[in-house]
C-alpha cells in the first residue's frame, strides 16, 4: 500500500531514525480501518497483570483466554495490540502477521507497596523481536522518587529496540511523592509528561486525558500571564500535542476506567478535535461482550476518520 | 513415545517457544506414571534450605541423604525432581536419565530477618544444562517490595533458560508488606498471583492451594458482583486455572505441612476436580517412611489419572 | 578555514587528547560568528525537559517546535546548538551539517522529589555519534549526597566519548545538602565546581556566573589571608577561569533566568572582562521573538569580539 | 600416589563436578601427613585482616612475615595453607609447588560498623588461578540481612570456579540481626549452615565447633520430638555432618581463639569422634613458638589419623 | 641502570607479580635524586579536587597552572608525580617521558556531605595506560560502611592494572562511622590500615604518619600484654612497617597539612629512622615558592639518602 500524504508527512518527523524503525512506525500508521489516515486506534490489555485477572476478565470471561485480545484486535480493524510478554507469547505464533504487536515491556502489580512507584522490567527487546512485534512499549512515572531507573532503563531500550529496527511507545503516567492525587492528569502535568517523552525519544506518546486543573504553583503562573486555554478537553488536548513537540510526535490518548458509551464518544470527540492521534483503548472495549466492542471501536474509528 | 491427544493439545499452547523448550516440557508430561496424561506430580526437596535440615529431615532420617530423594522420585514414577544445587549436583551424575531435574535456581532461609522477603538466586541457567535438568524453577512474592527485584531477575533467567532449550517452572507465592498472612493463600490473590507468574512468562505455575476468603477490596466487589463461585476448593482452583490463561498454561498446587493421609487425599479430589493439572508434594512424601510414601503417591497419581 | 593563533593555542591544551577529540573542539571554536576568535555563544534548549514545556515555551510558542530553535541557533551564528536526545533526533536529520551539536546526556525535571539531586542519564555517546553531534553533555550536582554516582558515569561517558573522537562539555552546578541556596552561586563553590570538572576530565566547563558571596568558612579564611578580589563579576570570573587549570580549560558561562537587555549585556561584559571563554544562553534567547534574540545574540558576540 | 580407598570414596561423592575441579579436591585429600586418610588440617591465615596485624602477630612477631606461614603449612605437613590475597602473593611464587593453597576471596576487618554483616570480596578466581591455588574460600553470614548478596556473589564464584578446575571452601558463620548471640554456635544453627553451604554448592564446609545451645524455637520442637542427642561435641559433630548430605560433603571445623593445648587436644578428639573431617586451626597455630605449633600440629594430626 | 642491592631486593618481594608490574615498580625506585636507594618522596597534588582550587593554590598561585606541578616534580628529582585525571591530562602530552605518573583514580570534595565517607571513582585504567603512568593510586577509608565498596573496586582496579603491567599505590586512611577522629591517626589504626591495604594487594602503601593513641579496646590490650613500644614516631613508624608483611611491601608517609620546615624534617627523620621507604609531599611542597620548595624537598632526600 502506497503511503498517504498524511503517513509521508508523519514519518518524515522521524527522519532521524533508521529505515527499520521508520518502517515499524509506518505499519502501525498502515494497518486496519484507520490505515493511511494518521490516526491510530490501538487495543491494550495489560490489566490481568496491573489490576488482577479478576477485575479484569470476570465482566466478559472470553476475556481470560489470550486469544480473545488478538481475535478482538483484528476483528475491530485495531492498528496494533499491545500486552505483556505472557499474552503475547500465548498467541504470536497461532496469530503470526495477522496484527501489529506492540510487546509491554514493564508492568506492575497491585499486590505489593511500593515505596515509590516503579513497574518491574517483565520483557525485553529480544523477546520483542523473538515473537515478531512491531514496537516495543515502556511506562514511566514522571513524580516518582524513582524516576531516574526508569528513564535509564527506558533509554537502553529505545537504543536497543532501534538497533533491531523497532519504535518505542511510551506511556508518561505521572505518579509518586511529587504530585498531588489530583496532579496524575492535571493539564499542566500531561503537558510536561508527554514533553518528558518525546524529550527521552518515545516514537509514540500515550497520556490520559488532561482535566482542567493545574497542579504546579510556577506553571500556573504561565497559564495565566499567556492566557492558555484549558477549559475544554479539546483545548487540553491541543496543548498536550503541542507540547509534544508541536505534534511532530504521535500523541495518542488512554480510556481509562470503564464507562458507559456516551462518555466515551464524547471524550474521542474532544480527543480527535483537539488533535489528537488517537486512542489506546482497554477495559472499554475488551470487557464488553465482543459485538458491543466491534460496535464501539468502529464508532470510535469513525470519529477520527471524521477528523482527519 | 508418541504424544497423546492431550499431551500435543498442551505442547500446542507453547507454539511461540523454540522446539528445545517444547521438548522439555515433552519430558515432563511423558515422564513417569502419569506420562501421557497431561497431569504431573511433580517430588521437591528444598526445605532443607528453605526451613533447616533437621525440621525437614529428622521425622525420616533417610533423607539428609541426597541420593534418597532421587531414588524416591525414581520409584515413585513422578514426572520430576525439584531441588537446589546442591542436592541435585550430589546425585545428578549417579542417577543421570532416570527421572526429568528442575533446578530451583533461587532459596531462602529462616535464618534472616529480610526487611522484603526476597529469596537469593543460588543457581544459574549454566548449572541447570551442565547437570542436565529439563527445567529450571524460580520463586517469585508477589506482594513483596522486593517485587520488581525478582521479577526482573526470573526475566533474564526465562530467556537465557529459552536460548538452551529449558522451560521455567515458577512457584508464585505472595508474601510481603502488601498483603496480610490470611491474604497470602486468599483465593483472589492465588489468582492474581497465577495470572502474574503466566505474564511473566512461566510454562509451569506454582500456587497453594487456594482458600475461601478475599483480601483485596476491589477484588471483593467483582467476586460479588459477578457472583463467581468460590466455596468449594474445586471451584477456587477451576478459578485459579482460569486466571492462568483460561487453563492454556500448565498449573500445579503444593500440598504445603505435613498433614494427614486422608486431608491430603482430600486435597488432591479438589485440586483434580477443579481442573488442577497436578501437585508438586515434597514433606508429605520424603517426610514419610518410604513404603508409605510410596503408597501415597501412588494413590494421588492415580486420583489424577481418573480424572483424566 | 586555517587555525587562528588563539584556536591554536587552545587546542595545544587539549595535546593528551587523540585528534578525533581535538578536531571536534576545534569545530566548536571555527563555527559561526565568533569562529577564530577562541570565544563561543552556544544556544542549550533543556528547558522543555527541565522546567515543562509551558513554563519554557509559552511566552514563544514557535519554541515548541523543534526545528525553530535548530534554525535560531544556525541564524544566529551559534558556535553550537545543545539540547536532549529528543529535540536534538527531531531535527538532527533535517539540519544535518548547519551547527555544531551538542546531545545533552542527562536531565532532570521538576515534577519528582529526589532525596538527592541527581539528573538521569537520558541519553548515551552512541546516541551522540549517530546524530552527528560534534560533542556531549553532561550535568554535575557539586554539594550532592550522589556526587559519586554522577562523577562515576561522567568518567565512563568521557571515556567512551573520547573512544568516538568527542569532547565532553560539563555543566557544574552545585547543589544538594551539602551547601547553602545561596552557596549554589557562592565565587568560592563556583570556583571548586569549575576546578572538580576540569580535574574529571571536562573539554569544556559550564558554571553559573559567580556572586559576591563565600559559602565554606575554610575557604573564606583563605579569600580572607590572601586578599582574593571579588568584589566586582569581572574579578569573580577571573578567579574562576583561574580555577580552571590557570585558564587552560575553556570555560563559558549560562545566563539562567531570563531578563532584560540591559542586565543581560551587563553581566556579558563583565564576564567578557574577568576572561570568560563565552556564554551559553537559553531563555533569555529563544523566550524573546525571533528578530529580537537575533539582534541580543549579535549584541552579545559583538561584546566577545571585542575582548579579543 | 593412588588413591586409598577412602580418598576415592570421597571423591566419588563429587562426582558431578568436572575432572578439574576432583583432581584439586584430590590434591587437598593427599598432601601432608594425613594424605590418603580423607582427614584435612589447614592453615589458615586471615587473622591479620580480620582483627588486626596487632592482635594477630604480636604474640609471636615472626607471623609479621608472610613467609613464615607457607613455611610453618610446609614444615608441618598441612593438607593447605589459606590467606587472603595479599599474603597469598608475597609468597606464592617463592614457595610455589610446596604446598597447596587456598585463596580466601572475602574479608572483613573490625574497624568499620556495618548495618549487616557482609565481607568484601577481596580476591578474585582470577587471583586464584595465576598463584598457583588448589581452592577458593568464601565466607558466608547465614543471619545476615546482606544474605542474597552473598549468597549470590558465592554462586557466581563457585560457577567461575569450576571452569578453571577449582572447587569451593565456604566458612558457613550463623551471624546477623536474626540470630542471637549464643545462637552463632547453637546446634541447630551450626547444623543448618552446614546445610545451607552444601546446598549452595560448596565442595568444603567450614563451620564451628556447635555448642548445646538451641536457636529456633521451631527447631526446638523438632529435637525434641525426635530425641536428637547434642549433649556431647561428638554428637553434635556428628549432627552437622548428617546435615553436610549424610557426610557426602567434607566438613570441617575451626579452632576459634587461643587456648590451652588440653582444651583444643579435648577439642579435637570430640570432632573426629563425631566423624568430622578435620580441622583449620589459625591462631592455635601460628600465635605459638614455632616448635610449639609443629610439635600441636602434630598431636592434632596423630588423633585423626587414630580415627581414621 | 643496572639495579642497585636494595632494589633487587625489593623487587623479589613482587615475584608473584608479572614482569611489566615489577618492571614500572622499578621505574618508581630507579627514577630521580633518590634512584637506586629504596627510598621514594613522590609528589602528589589531589588537594584541588580535595580541599578546592583557591585552599591548595592561593598560597602560591603558580599551583593553578597544571603545568607546575610536572616540572616542579621533574626539577626537584621526585621519584613520581601523583595526580587526578584532568591534572596529568593537563601535561601527560607535553612532559611525557620526563617523570613517572600515577593516576589517582579515586577522589573525594568538601561540597557534599556523605552518609558514609567514599570518594568517587573518577579515573580509570584505560587512562591510566593512554596517559603514558607507571602506576594507579586508590584511596580506602578503612572505617567507612561503604568499606566494601571501596575495597570491591580497588580488587578490580588491582587487577586490570594487573593486565596492563601496571603496580598500585593504595592510600589507606581510616575513616568513618567505626573510628573516632582521633583513631583516624592511632598507632593501632594506622598499623591495621596499612596491614589491609597490604592484604588487598597494594605494591605501594601510603599511610599517616601515625600517633602515639590507641583506637581499639582490644587492640590496646595486646599493646600493653606485649609492651609493643610506640612512645617515639620512629617506633610508631617500624611498628606500621612490620604491620606491612614485615617491611615487604613499599611504605611510605605523607605529610599533611602545611606546617613550617622545622616540624617537616623532624617528621621526616622519625620516619626515616623508623625504617619507611619515604615521604609523598604535596602542600609542604608546591605551597612554598619554588625555590623554598626545591630546597625542602632536596633536605628531605637528604635525610633518606642518609639513612639508606
Amino acid at each position: 500500500m502506497p503511503y498517504s500524504d498524511r503517513v509521508r508527512q508523519i514519518l518524515g518527523w522521524y527522519s532521524s531514525d533508521n529505515p527499520g524503525v521508520v518502517t515499524n512506525i509506518a505499519r502501525l500508521l498502515n494497518h486496519g480501518t484507520l490505515a493511511g489516515t494518521g490516526k491510530l486506534v490501538i487495543l491494550p490489555v495489560d490489566q490481568g497483570f496491573e489490576h488482577g485477572p479478576h477485575r479484569s476478565f470476570a465482566p466478559n470471561p472470553a476475556g481470560y483466554d489470550p486469544d480473545y485480545h488478538f481475535q478482538l484486535a483484528i476483528d475491530a480493524g485495531c492498528n496494533a495490540y499491545a500486552a505483556p510478554l505472557g499474552f503475547l507469547e500465548a498467541g504470536a505464533a497461532k496469530f503470526a502477521g495477522q496484527v501489529p504487536l506492540i510487546l509491554k515491556l514493564n508492568n506492575s502489580d497491585t499486590l505489593a507497596k511500593m515505596d515509590q512507584p516503579c513497574s518491574a522490567v517483565t520483557g525485553s527487546v529480544k523477546d520483542a523481536v523473538r515473537l515478531g512485534c512491531s514496537a516495543i512499549g515502556y511506562t514511566i512515572y514522571p513524580g516518582s522518587g524513582a524516576r531516574n531507573e526508569m528513564y535509564e532503563d527506558l533509554r537502553e531500550l529505545i537504543l536497543e529496540a532501534k538497533d533491531h529496527g523497532l519504535p518505542t511507545v511510551v506511556w508518561s503516567y505521572p505518579r509518586g511523592a511529587g504530585i498531588s492525587k489530583d496532579g496524575e492528569t492535571a493539564v499542566d502535568v500531561c503537558a510536561y509528561a508527554a514533553q518528558i517523552a518525546a524529550q527521552l525519544g518515545a516514537h509514540v506518546i500515550k497520556v490520559k486525558p488532561p482535566k482542567d486543573f493545574i497542579e504546579q504553583p510556577e506553571a500556573m503562573k504561565v497559564y495565566e500571564k499567556f492566557k492558555i486555554p484549558t477549559g475544554t478537553l479539546a483545548e487540553r488536548v491541543r496543548h498536550v500535542v503541542q507540547s509534544s513537540f508541536n505534534g511532530k510526535r504521535i500523541v495518542i490518548f488512554s480510556g481509562g476506567e470503564a464507562k458507559d458509551t456516551g462518555a466515551i464518544m464524547e471524550e474521542i470527540k474532544g480527543i480527535a478535535d483537539g488533535g489528537g492521534f488517537g486512542s489506546i483503548m482497554g477495559r472499554n472495549a475488551f470487557q464488553r461482550p465482543k459485538d458491543e466492542a466491534l460496535k464501539l471501536l468502529k464508532d470510535v474509528m469513525a470519529v477520527y476518520q471524521a477528523t482527519k
